[in-house]
């Protein structure tokens, strides 16, 4: 059995390589819920809906999020109606979230919906949100924006999407964590797993979140060995997203020594490109294994080959 | 100043002629919310919707509900995902609950909404849901369903559009009215009205729940000799929907001379349609004053010329 610890895109094209080479059944993807959240009463899980939408195959390789060959005109018209349209959610894409929120509503549990979704979607990975109780990443701003003078604290997504994050940044917390609990399974599934595998997602709100929720910590310290992560950054910058900002920002170096030392005491192998092959006694500094290989994720066959490296790494 | 009483369709006719006879800012609409529901989270409003859509232009004439040049790639979705598409939400119409339902959440009444709705959509009338807190239309079925044995007790829409009205009746109540209160504005409209217009809608589900909001009855009733209602019934037939038979199952004859009992207590002048001239008398008989006209709105013309005889009655 094989854990992997997901946020979104990166984490979704990981998982599309792993289930090339090993049975999907055999695999359980812990999921961020960080940058859930209810817009127009709709209870939205990104990084859940595009680890689905990706290993379903309905996942929108030109954006990079939502479904494919997807239509607009539910946020069209909320446009016309001067509504709140910033956070687009296709036409397809919104019978996701109507599906969960009304099934939530009835008192189901995000990992019950989110295994339903999965099923009906025929995904045979086994995904598990982090935690059923809400974990928000708030973002504190480090410039003024529109939403607000310089320190001011918004939802992610509000950094994520209406900003475009193009702004600095100065701090990052996960309201709820504290006193979340993780999602049945979750901790179990970490403590057997055979292996753990660190999605190349963002370090600071993707995994950040997940490391938040109690029990997950002290559970991935005691996987150490079993653990290998694949480092999102390559040749200092994040292949998408603002990982590397993020990271400078809350000050550790953008590079894949700086994600050696986010991990290292919870991860035992740091893979990272050939493109930083110079980084290579940096990260080992950092008490790291560290294995080189091609890490860029540019097609189904290069995924393939990482999750089987990966995998090889372990065993 | 004119207030209408108002369901859906025929409502949404019989404003539809008003405004094209009077300024729309001098017309003040009650709305039905015993309709309402909450649906994937999203609080639904089917007559506010159905009035404000004719008002702007916007229904799909040939369904009769919904907005014209709708697509369906939502619900379809949902429909592959094996979920509840039985209430078909269209894209275009998912906007208006996506905008209300984000605006409630936020700690806006519904009336507050609607009215910012109406002056969006460009609507000059002044729509007033009769109630911001709910009232919602809960039917006890006669026969066994889907949904359960003779005795089930379902909402509206469930019987409505769920069972398609398909079903004998034996019970009616609107949850929740006993404690509603008006919403603001309702009782000092009905006060100051000239002219009440009670529109051709279903006496029982669709005007039922307002006079069920405390306070409305009685204002009503003070309000009589100023009131007309254009009988929803025409030759013992509903024009639309299940008031025939609901009049007839919950005991009241499905004829003019049934709404007539159903509406004399405080409604003055009765409207009934050519067809049922030979009803006058007892029409009459109940109290009430009866005017015969073509009530029949099949073409905006129509329409206009009953607004036109409905304003002349009282006036």
């Amino acid at each position: 059995m094989l854990v992997a610890l997901c946020g979104g895109v990166g984490a979704a094209r990981m998982l599309s390589g792993l289930v090339r080479v090993m049975p999907p059944e055999e695999i359980t993807a812990i999921v961020n819920v960080g940058d859930d959240m209810v817009l127009h009463g709709l209870h939205i899980s990104p990084d859940l809906d595009t680890v689905t939408y990706t290993l379903a195959g309905l996942d929108n390789q030109e954006t990079g999020w939502g479904v494919a060959g997807e239509s607009w005109n539910a946020m069209d018209e909320l446009g016309r109606l001067g509504g709140e349209d910033w956070f687009r959610l296709g036409d397809r894409d919104l019978a996701t979230h109507l599906f969960r929120t009304g099934r939530l509503r009835r008192g189901e549990t995000l990992s019950e919906v989110t295994a339903d979704i999965a099923e009906r979607r025929g995904i045979g990975v086994r995904l598990l949100p982090v935690s059923d109780e809400p974990v928000r990443t708030r973002v504190t701003l480090a410039e003024r924006t529109s939403l607000g003078p310089p320190g001011t604290e918004v939802d992610f997504q509000d950094y994520f999407v209406r900003l475009q994050h193009n702004v600095a940044v100065s701090g990052v917390r996960f309201e709820g964590a504290d006193t979340a609990r993780p999602a049945p399974g979750v901790l179990d599934a970490l403590e057997s797993a055979e292996q753990i595998v660190v999605c190349p997602s963002n370090p600071v709100v993707s995994i950040g979140p997940l490391l938040a929720v109690p029990g997950l910590r002290e559970t991935l310290v005691a996987a150490r060995q079993r653990t290998v992560a694949v480092s999102p950054i390559v040749a200092g910058a994040a292949l998408k997203g603002p990982a590397d900002r993020l990271m400078a920002e809350l000050g550790t170096e953008s590079s894949v020594v700086g994600v050696a030392r986010l991990y290292s005491r919870w991860v035992g192998t740091l893979v990272i490109d050939t493109a930083d092959r110079q980084h290579i006694a940096g990260v080992e500094a950092e008490g790291m294994r560290c294995v080189v290989a091609s890490t860029v994720m540019s097609s189904p066959e290069r995924a393939s080959q990482l999750a089987r490296l990966v995998i090889d790494v372990v065993a």
